[in-house]
This record gives structure tokens, sequence and C-alpha cells, in this order.
């Protein structure tokens, strides 16, 4: 079924019991080259895949089993730095399916990597050796939408940006928004607990996530889909899995608790000359804005000057060190435009804020938005992006990046900052013409044990995928480390569910 | 060490092998009598607390040991619904000592109940049979606050309400409000996953708890306690734990996000001719006050005869069969008040509502809510009452009262219904002049199979405690609860962490 080109690729990965992981070389290349042995790890001993169980899954759904040269963008992360050598997908439509196949594979003891629309920056959705990947492509049905609770249940591999667009329609909106929506699935959003630029008004999907159907390991579903806002009986089980990164099993479907559409929008983006004043911006608009405030923003000038460079966009807000994105977010256009309006008068009276702009309708409110959102993006033009993200105590939050940039001086093409500042979440990404090992050993582990002496967390938002795994410590005690390390072998006690992921490999993992 | 009187009934108790609880026999009483075999449940072979385990808690913390005559009041829950007849009280001051505790208690195989404030509803934190209680009174230390995030970093034992005051000093507030604000512990209030209040506008604890601390029945302690509002670095631990009952691990500290003090606080109050207005009155509310909507409580007309005839209070607003409370939190009050008189002149002019008055200084606003606060304390006054804590769908949530009272007929004294309606949780309250067990019988397990009909929660935010515990099956799938015993089983092999509590007994409970 494969060509020979990539049946050469997957003999090699095949082949090899260590596989060096790590960077790519460069912009637009889909060539991943293992660079560094930072990432080592040995392949555990599941089963080989054979032609008799891609025989069963072909009985099982038919005309959805994937392999050959198809295969090949499902091994690769969104930012090409990680590649596994997969031989096959498969696109179940329901639970029942995903049991089947869990099932089979474990008793089997074959390893499956869940895959959600692979927009994750750690690598946690795609294969590390030759896992099947189980892609929730096609389970993309929206099951029920309650206009009077605002509650939706739908299957866990519908697009974030569908499901928005299809609330608005009926006046609510999704509480989570990202960068990514345009390919990203909820499922894949509840495994990472993803973050996003509505956390500091909506809250984590900890709390707006009413409900879970999960498929364990061994195939088992657990039916948690609860559309209830409030529901204590027993232990909440579907929190373990939020956030869980397909690690303790595949969540198949999804309850959330969505608000409602603010009728009023604004925007300001603004101009300020310290960080220090970036914090004072922030507590005054938190005072004078309070329950309308839904999303502060920061960004530093070498942010800007990429997305201007790199993607051509320009900001109306120029020439100062550090800009600031406030969205408001109401009832009443009225009323929230004469707070934002208080708000403005007052920051810039008090020389908090040297130059800005607001915006109020939907078009001119997208063009300020993509000045934040598209850092990412631009970031990828430079070359290798080495990316940290990081929670800290909000009034550290830059002295990180001054540290980092003081520290790698011109080694590093640059070093910028950017961040939902609200939350105390940190974006700090270094650039260079491309990956070395001198450079990373300059960054890590200092970086981490930066976040670790502030009492931060080293993922606030991405995750430990495949990447982070072996920083854990820097955030958690060993105590917590082992009781997760528990959990784990109790639900997944052959450790097939995307394996080499979230937990740090045990010294002997080899011998799991 | 105990009195005569004390020590007989120890002896009572711990002869009794077979324990049927029951209903106290009327308003007032400290005595509780045993009068149902429903919650029959055999003690578990745990070992007897002996003089050598006395001495050493009393080497480990001096004058700390709680024993005879002050043991009482630990054994009685506040309903005076549930006895047990524990012993030993302990008052550990630090987590160190909660480790030391369960460390020693793990080892004998004795049994113990971790008890907050106790102020539950489902006698989840007093003893069945002789368990030690272990009680967070005297861990009662705030450990810190940070102004800029809102961070509050506490030990378990603070009450609730002290914890409002010392914040509302520096201009925030708790998440969470409720009735029993002066005696619980936010401890309890983690472990019972309280909801309150304010749950409808600050959102459910499982998003504003950012850390715990808890020390397992072995007597490991976990350090969960981050101070971040965002942290991806593996299984989010602590949820497990939050809502647990004390079941799986002590929590010794917690750490919460507090939202701003609100500026400006108005109550609307509010009489409705239908349930069906007074959801019209909602869906109408949510879209008008939208973000300053911190409320939406409701209660019929009989509860308001009950606060007044029992508690002599008066309501301004009467006549109706229904009643509603609105409360609006905001940041400018010339903006809340203009929304507010909006809404109640839309609310008024559609008729929605007949009735009503508003309040914004703070005694009158008071004066209102205890019309709603109180009820189950006038509840009490009127003999026996069996109490149910639902969720449903918000539609529905009247019907079930309805189908009770007409069910029930002249053989109950009152059937009430009131709650958050924001929320979909249903306080059903019955009452009879004292307890029967053919009126529990007309009403179990009838209300418990109405709610799953509808797909409800037969404990939306009281818990399952010893209670409700065997009725968990009517909102949870045996494979969930088949989980859930699974991590029981896990954290707490021997079973000593408050037995007998939220899961069932197996069938061959007592050979454990």
């Amino acid at each position: 079924m494969a060509s020979p080109a990539l049946r050469a690729l997957l003999r090699g990965c095949r082949g090899r019991v260590l596989r060096p992981r790590g960077a790519p070389p460069g912009r637009g290349s889909a060539e991943v080259v293992a660079t560094s042995e930072r990432y080592a790890v040995r392949r555990l001993p599941f089963a080989r895949l054979g032609d008799s169980d891609v025989a069963f899954f072909e009985r099982v759904m038919p005309g959805r089993v994937v392999t050959g040269e198809e295969v090949k963008p499902f091994n690769v992360d969104w930012l090409k730095s990680v590649r596994g050598c997969s031989q096959l997908v498969l696109k179940p439509q329901t639970t029942a399916e995903v049991s089947q196949i869990l099932r089979y594979c474990y008793e089997r003891n074959l390893a499956v990597t869940p895959q959600g629309g692979n927009t994750g920056l750690v690598g946690g959705s795609v294969p590390v050796f030759d896992e099947i990947i189980l892609s929730t492509a096609l389970m993309n049905r929206i099951i029920s939408f309650d206009k009077v609770s605002g509650i939706l249940v739908c299957q866990a591999g519908c697009v974030l940006e569908r499901l928005s667009e299809y609330l608005e329609e009926q006046g609510f909106i999704m509480p989570l928004d990202l960068g990514a929506k345009g390919s990203c699935h909820i499922g894949g959003n509840v495994a990472t607990n993803a973050g996003g630029l509505r956390l500091l008004r909506y809250g984590s999907l900890r709390g707006t996530v009413l409900g879970l159907e999960v498929v364990l390991a061994d195939g088992s579903a657990v039916d948690c889909l609860a559309s209830l806002r409030k529901d204590n009986t027993g232990y909440d089980l579907k929190q373990l899995f939020i956030g869980s990164e397909g690690t303790l099993g595949v969540i198949t479907a999804v309850s959330i608790l969505c608000p409602q559409k603010p009728k009023a929008v604004n925007v300001a983006f603004l101009g300020c000359q310290s960080f220090a004043k970036v914090l004072e911006t922030f507590t005054t608009c938190r005072a004078m804005l309070g329950e309308i405030l839904s999303a502060y923003e920061f960004m530093d000038e070498k942010c800007m000057e990429l997305v201007e460079r790199h993607l051509k966009l320009s900001s109306p807000v120029r020439g100062s060190p550090f800009y600031v994105l406030i969205e408001t977010s109401g009832s009443n256009s009225t009323h929230d435009e004469e707070k934002l309006n208080n708000f403005l008068e007052q920051a810039t009276a008090s020389g908090l804020v040297t130059d800005g702009t607001v915006a109020t309708d939907d078009k001119k409110i997208k063009t300020l938005w993509s000045l934040r959102e598209r850092i990412t993006e631009a970031l990828t033009h430079e070359g290798y992006v080495y990316k940290y993200d990081i929670s800290l105590p909000v009034g550290k939050l830059y002295d990180l990046v001054t540290d980092m940039r003081a520290r790698l001086g011109q080694s590093a093409k640059s070093v910028v900052g950017y961040g939902h500042l609200g939350d105390g979440n940190l974006h700090l990404n270094i650039t260079a013409e491309s990956y070395s090992h001198s450079l990373l050993d300059a960054i890590e582990p200092f970086v981490y044990e930066w976040t670790a002496r502030c009492s931060g967390s080293i993922s606030a938002e991405h995750g430990l995928g495949f990447k982070k795994k072996q920083f854990i410590q820097y955030s958690k005690p060993r105590e917590a480390v082992a009781l997760m390390q528990r959990f784990k072998a109790m639900l997944d006690p052959k450790g097939i569910l995307n394996p080499y992921k979230t937990l740090p490999s045990a010294p002997e993992s080899s011998t799991r």
C-alpha cells in the first residue's frame, strides 16, 4: 500500500531503536531532521502492525482506513518539529468504533496516538514511532444544543471554528477561542485543556466542560456526558481526562457550557512605554472595566516588527516598546463604550498609555486581533523557533524575557515575549537561523530553573506532550508525578495510549 | 475519660454490628433515634481505638486531643439526622501533624472521618461508627493573598465568612457564598465541591480552585498548591479530591482565585404568577442584565409562608405563587441601575412580573436575601424534613415539585421547592410532623427515578455522603461507579478514609 519511498522511510523508522528527535531545518520545509539527542527515547515493546491488523480495521470501518503516502501529513506536527512513522490512520465515526479499535489494539498490544486537528505545539498529537493514529476527523457531529441552558453536546472531532459559527447563529459563543480555531478539534482542546484568548473572562475548560464520553485503553466506554451545570454524585472522573493529552483515554464526545454572545464588543490597541506601565494599565483597566473585560493581551515591539515584516500587517499604533490589546464584551454598547472611554481617558491622562486606537466594528476588530494572533505564524518565518509557554506571577512576567535576552546576546536572532497577561501566561520565543545544540543548551534548563524559582509553570497551556515531558519536575513535586504514573498504570496498564507523552520516561522504560 | 453516660453510649455503639440509621424525632432535639433500616450498614473490620492510640496522639499534639463528653457534638450532623459514636477528635494545626495522624492510623488500620465545619446535609462529615474524627478547626491560618492576581492561599480550616471579611477589606470577595458561611470551612467546601449562591456568576470550584495540598490515606502529603491561573504540566490531580468528600485524601490547604469586590450590588425581589413566568423572567433578565447578573434564585409561596411563620420575617412582596430574587454585581452603579430598570420595565410591561421591590443599600439587600437564605432553617421548624437537592433541565425544574405534591397528597405536611434556578438546581423539601417509613417509601425511589428519567442529578451540590450514596446509580452509569471504586481502592487500599461514604457499599462490604 505504501509508496516505495515511504516504505523505505518506514523501514528506517522501524529499524531504529533509539530515535533522536529534534528540530526542523527551517521555514516551509516538510522534511524533518533529527538533530538532538535531548529527546532520545526507546521504542517500547509494543506489537508491530501486520496485514491482518489492517484487514481487521478495514472490516470494522471500510473505506476509513488510511495507509500509504496519505499517512504522511498525520505523522508531522504543525510546527514540523517532530515526526513519527506510523503506517496507519483510522478514522472512526462513532464511539462504538473507537471502542472496537481500542479493544483490538489493547489485546494485540498495539500502541495508539489519538489525533484531533494536529495543531499542538509540544508534539503530543503525532506518533513518536509507529503508533497507529486514531483521528477524530470524521467524528464531527453536533449532538444537541439547548438554547435555554446554553449547553452544547457534540462529538470530539468538531472543529472549534465550526462550533463557534453554529453557536453564533443562535446567539451564543464557545467559551474558548484560540489562533488554531480553524483546524483544532474540540476533543483535542479538551484533551490538552486549551486556554486561549477568552480564559480571562469565561474561565478554564475545567469549569465549562460539563461532561465527557471517553473510551479507555481496553476499549470500555465511560459515559459521563452529563448536561448539567451542577452534579455532585461521586468523583468527577471527566477531570482526569481533561488535559491528559490522550494518555488516559480517548475523548469521543463533549458537553460544554456556552456563554451568550455579547451584544457589544470593543477592542483597544494601546502603546505603553515600559512593562511596568503594561502592568499598571492592567490593574487600572481591571478595576474600571470590571465585568466587561474579556481579554488583556500584550506583545513587545519585536513581535510587532515580525508581524509587520513577515506578514505585511500594518499597525495603527507604532513606536512603543510594548503593546496591549484590551477587549471588552458586554450587553449594552453605550455602557461599554462609556466605561472604555473613562478608562482610556484616565490611562492617557496618567501617562500609562502614550498611543492607541479603538475599534468597534467587526472588520477593524479582526485587524487588530490579527496583530496579536498571528505572532506565532510570523515567528515561523524567522528560521528555527524555540518555544516556551510559561505561567508566572504577573509582576515577573517580562523579567524572564529580559534575562533571556541578556543571557543569549548575539547568539539568538530574536528573543520575544507576548501572551495572555491577564492570566499570567507568557509566550517566550527565541529564534535563530537554524537549530543549534549550543543555543538550546544556553536556553535550557535555564528557562525552566528560572520558572521554578518563581513557582511558575513550565507549560501554562500547551501541555507537555513529547517535547516537554522530561521537564515536568520543574513544576510538579516528585510525589505528584509518581501519583500521575499510578493513574496511568491503572487506566492503561499496557501503556498503549499515546506512549512517550506527558509523563517522563522511567529510567528503565524499555523494560516496561 | 468519658462520662459514665457516654461510656454506656459508646459501649452500645461498639457492640452493634448492624447499625440502622435514620431520622431525628423532631425540631430542636439533640437526641437521634434510629428509625430506618434503609441506610443499614455493617461496621468494617477496622481496628478498635485503644489507650495506647490516644497516648500516641497526645504525644503528637498535646492538648489537642478531645475525648469524653466533648466529643459528642462532633458525632452529630447539623440536621441531627445522623449520629456516630466516635470516642476521639483530633485537632491538628499543621499538614505535618495530619500526615503523622494518617500514617499512624493507616498502619494501625484505624478509620478516620475528616470534619470541617460539619454543616453538610448528607451525613458526610460525621462518623458512622467509631471512626476517629480529624477536625480542621485549628488549621485556620491564611497563608498569603496576592492583590494583583487575586489569589488566596489558606489552610483548610478557615471559616468561609472569615475569609470573605478578610478579602473584602482588600477589595476582593470569595468566589463562593452559601448559607452556612458562618461555620463551614473552606476545606470542607472544596471537599464537597460546594455550589451556593455565586456559582451562576463565578463558576464552580473546579475552575476557581487553583491548587490543593492533600494528605493521602497512608500519610503522604501531595503538594499541588499552585498559585497560577494556568498550569498544564501533567494530570490535574487536585480535581479528584474536589468533591470526593474526604474519601480519597484530607485537604489541608487551598489556593483559590478570588474576584474583585463589585462596586455596585442590586437586588430585586419579584413576584411571578406561574413557574412558566419564572422561566421567562430568567431568559429575559439573562439577556438584558448579561454580565452583571450574579444570582437568580426562586422560591414558591409555601417557602414564603414558612419563613414568615417560623422566623417572623416579613416580605415586602406578597400574594404571588412564586418569588424570584435577582442580584446584579457590577463596576458602575449608574450602568447597573439603568440595566436593571430597563429589565424591570420590560418584565412588568409584559406581565412577567406582577409585584416587586428593589434594594441597593446593604441592609435591605441582606433582608431580601434572608427570605431566600433562611428557608432551610425555617423548614427545620416544621418537624421532620425529607431533603432533596436535584439538578434538572431548567424547564422541568418545578414539575418534580408539582408531581410530588400530587403523589403525596395529605400524607405530607408540605412539599416545597426553591433553589438556584439559574444553575438548574432545585431544592425539594418535604415535611411531616415526624419521620415515617411509609412517607419515605412514597418519596423514594420515586424522586430518584423521576430525576433519572430527565437525565438529572440526584445531588446537584450537597454530595452523596452517607445518606445518598446508595442512590448514585440513578445519576452515574455502572462503569463510572466501578471506575470510582478503583480510584478509591488505589488511593486508600485499606479504606480507612471516611468509610461508608460517597460510594455504594459493595454487597459483601463486610468482607473488605
